[in-house]
């Protein structure tokens, strides 16, 4: 059982805005990123096949704080970490920090659901037990 | 004083990811933008001079919960309100609607600050008395 | 029968980098969107069902050269027009400008395909009568 | 004298559209930052100061063309090379491919240019030899 991941992202040009900092929106996708990779390392995928179904993990919410900026080239550590681990969802929180300094706090809620092939209607369920036998909540800090 | 400002936005093919909906990450662009139009409703911008200062709003912390999902050229319609003035920054709140259905609703919080000319360090400091006199806190509903 | 459409659009600061203008990735995207209000202003969308199929528009190339920065809240003009109506495919020409001097000028070919149903696999059609019958090239300059 | 740099890039969720597949804008994003990450491998930066002064790349052109689809989770493969070195300017070939298969070339010129301090105006200089020093043209194919 996991209940934390560890990666790290270089910020891009693209990232950046007229006020040369990292726009705030990018690190929800960031976020995003650090739980893609993390359902990665487990050997699961975002919006993966199982059993003939197709399953996916839209978010149904997400925060951020923002305690410092960052730039152009930094390379900004994330770890991600387990905080609530629900039967048809899965809450992880985000810590973002730049040379050991704090600069970004999240929290972001994926809620497992069934898609119909198209791709269209989703439905919540029960978090499959191959994929929830695999992560655990983090330890209260 | 004006508590509140209505706006609406299509979604484009560039906000769909392969879900067939918007991107979450967008919400937070399109709160933003709601923000930065509201205030140029105002007679201002989110990045001015104003007495020979460069004054600008990072934002500290945005939220967004997710209830529906839209899709592609779905017409959203954005409601921003003033959900606290204090008196170095704003907290707005953003609903997200389609055709009269709830689909988002988020939160967001810009300080006002002080830029030096080249953009880099930002001080915090009282919102200038021409701005906060144009806006008030929304009524509670 | 129409070979152009005009639009324009408001340089958001999300659009802008740390060089204080708009990132050049968006010129892509923009070009993209006014391909999209076009198809739309005629009645039609870039990925609609057409006779119980459903018909999308992969781009195949897109090229743009730029002349002048744009920055945050400047309006920027977009003339897009029909360059060359293909069998199968619509290459579309695009002027940006602001205050009547050209920023930017693209290309962009797009090419109609049938998709299946997930949304996987395309293979390029004839462009179907009842959307070619609305569009011309047009008239060389 | 280095006339190529070879990187790969993952496909996010993020980068994905509704067709199901990366958007076409994602390209040259791409592109960018492969050429950012070339000059950093040389000990440059695409924004960077020397001898007192700061120096900038605006793109002036880039163009793409896409000849099969990635998807989510996709590595794909880039080889940047230095197509033409001019004395103000470089432009950059590109290549994309996955599992060993084209998906895509592209190419990008940036001028070198100084900006003044707040970023505003830029001027093309010449390419200051201690960067032009390291580059050569790649050989032709």
């Amino acid at each position: 059982m996991v209940h934390e991941y560890r990666t790290s992202r270089r910020i891009e040009f693209a990232d950046t805005d007229m006020a040369g900092i990292a726009h705030f929106s990018r690190f929800y996708v960031f976020m995003e990123q650090a739980e893609h990779e993390f359902l990665r390392s487990l050997g699961f995928s975002i919006h993966m096949e199982l059993d003939g179904e197709l399953i996916s993990w839209p978010r149904v919410q997400a925060s951020c704080e923002f305690t410092a900026a960052v730039r152009f080239e930094d390379e900004v550590k994330i770890r991600l970490f387990v905080k609530r681990k629900g039967s048809k969802s899965m809450t992880y929180g985000c810590e973002f920090s730049k040379d050991g300094e704090a600069v970004a706090v999240g929290e972001l809620t994926s809620v497992c659901c069934l898609c119909d092939p198209g791709g269209g209607v989703m439905k919540g369920i029960e978090i499959p037990a191959v994929i929830a036998d695999k992560m655990e909540q983090a330890p209260p800090e």
